[in-house]
């Protein structure tokens, strides 16, 4: 089958992505290195019995008993090196062609298990829930601080991924503006909206159902794609399929079909590449004028089997190896348990 | 020393960075992996005596002697897995919200040495002259393609900077548009213009220049700085003193006070950070109004020692454990033989 490639434009983002399409590659073909990091858990700060060496908790699913204890099945604390702090103010700083400021923010750690070796996608749906309910939770308390504009909820996961730690663990970030990868999913998402009324996200998931080459698991309140543009093989996004901005105001029933969601699309993932290192992003609405009606939360899964190259510092433009079409098509044939 | 984060802005692009202020850090926290991928020699296609296998020269230095065998310094060869090619058209296929088209353009590979585990950074000045003047003879050709606008080289060094194979070489790519990344570098350039007539290379170099903190080498026609909002430690751009849009117009002297640059700054690099794999960026002005005034050739040095992790692909902010700063300064006093 011959190769060749296509340049995509992603329809949120307008970001650009090049696309081989053609025959699915061999695995061999991808820098499938091990996840594990192999930190000694004696040392590990996250490790149930370690609580006063990660600091004080913020936020902790326990069935009773005191704070920064042995006891948790999930808990958030400061990130020991925060990107962005709460202290700092917004002013920008000018010095000729030069413009900057303090890193004002929050910046946080949700440890996802009290078990050192366990990874997230291997929680049990029951467990994996009370990960989102901390992120959901987490979310709705930093958008209380009205200096703050949008959060964004990311992990890290083997090294690839640029992990430094084994222990699962995801991050949030809340920022006093909105960062450039969200902003120009919001100018897509706004653009469409004047244009056509609608959220983008909701005439995507219609148009991909109706399509259908792309779906990777339709359930039923929830979708799982991989996206036209896809920057990395096996890209995929979840989303719920009514509208729906804001992650902070997802239901339990909600966060219960992501759970389920996430566990299914990973299995598919590790049986497809065995089990690579990945990132995961969520992106909720932030607070700017029409966001609820224009933007839709969603969870990108972003394996990391290829690089970012010279080609990505230079060019601006993602190369993907795998067209979406056919990333999807293995997904959906996936042996997998559950 | 505390360390803070500040958030800088890049004068010409706009894009945000991340800055860790304070101490420099231990070298323990980078990833230096060793950049040699381990290739058999044997199996190379870019060795000499290989012609054969890897495809018909474009352009290669030669002492004479017929094309295709042995006996070149320098070999320019079509890439055997193109992202762009020559055949295809620039319609933008529209398909409801999705765009695409073909993958127009020229992707070449420039064979920097015969030698199969020589370092570009290892040759001596002269023999890095005939890579840069292969990068100028390319560039100064697929300009006269009347379909490309634009022309981009760079260079994956070591498995952490995307590289797939061990030999020495960089890639040509021309575009029939102007990417991203070299599209937001001229909207800054030309917003700098109409405001102030001047092109802000220039701008930022005098300033540079007064200022002194992020110079790393100030040589007679060419200035190696860091830049106020570096994306990763140490990154270095190397640009000449004078205005000058376009490095397909460089001059002899100008490559030859460009190779004594680059050999003098991967030394210093090699020496703080353990020879680490590297990306190199060489951006030329494109074909576009105004871009002769506003715009000015550089090469950008980019090492590999952190990851893009999910705060990148999340935010699209990018963080910089080591202030330029200090990184200039690192660099200026680093022990070099040259």
């Amino acid at each position: 089958m011959v190769i060749t490639t296509e340049l995509r434009t992603d329809p949120i983002s307008g970001r650009m992505v090049a696309v081989d399409t053609g025959a699915f590659k061999r695995r061999d073909d991808f820098e499938l290195e091990r996840a594990p990091l192999d930190d000694a858990a004696s040392q590990c700060p996250f490790c149930e019995g370690h609580e006063s060496s990660a600091g004080p908790e913020i936020l902790a699913w326990r069935e009773g008993g005191p704070a920064n204890v042995p006891g948790w099945s999930v808990r958030v604390i400061p990130n020991r090196n925060p990107m962005l702090r709460i202290e700092g103010g917004m002013e920008v700083r000018t010095d000729g062609v030069f413009e900057s400021r303090d890193g004002l923010g929050a910046h946080e750690v949700i440890v996802e298990t009290p078990i050192h070796d366990q990874p997230l996608h291997a929680l049990e749906p029951d467990r994996l829930w009370r990960v989102f309910w901390a992120w959901r939770a987490r979310m709705q308390d930093l958008r209380r601080d009205r200096r703050f504009v949008s959060t964004v909820i990311f992990k890290n996961h083997g090294r690839a991924s640029g992990a430094r730690l084994d222990h699962a663990h995801s991050q949030v970030i809340a920022f006093p503006d909105i960062p450039p990868a969200l902003a120009e999913k919001l100018r897509g998402a706004a653009r469409h909206r004047v244009k056509n009324n609608r959220c983008i996200y909701c005439d995507l998931t219609a148009r991909e159902l109706a399509d259908s080459r792309r779906i990777v698991v339709d359930a039923d309140t929830m979708l799982a794609l991989a996206p036209f543009a896809a920057r990395v093989p096996f890209e995929t996004w979840v989303m719920p399929r009514d509208h729906s901005a804001r992650f902070e105001d997802a239901s339990d029933a909600a966060l219960e079909a992501l759970a389920t969601m996430f566990k299914s699309i990973m299995a598919r993932i590790d049986w497809a590449l065995e089990q690579p290192a990945y990132n995961l992003v969520l992106h909720t609405a932030p607070i700017a004028p029409e966001a609820d009606a224009s933007f839709h939360w969603h969870l990108e899964i972003l394996p990391r089997v290829t690089r970012y190259s010279g080609l990505e510092w230079g060019s601006g433009v993602h190369r993907n190896p795998v067209a979406p079409e056919e990333a999807a098509q293995v997904l959906r044939d996936a042996t997998v348990g559950a």
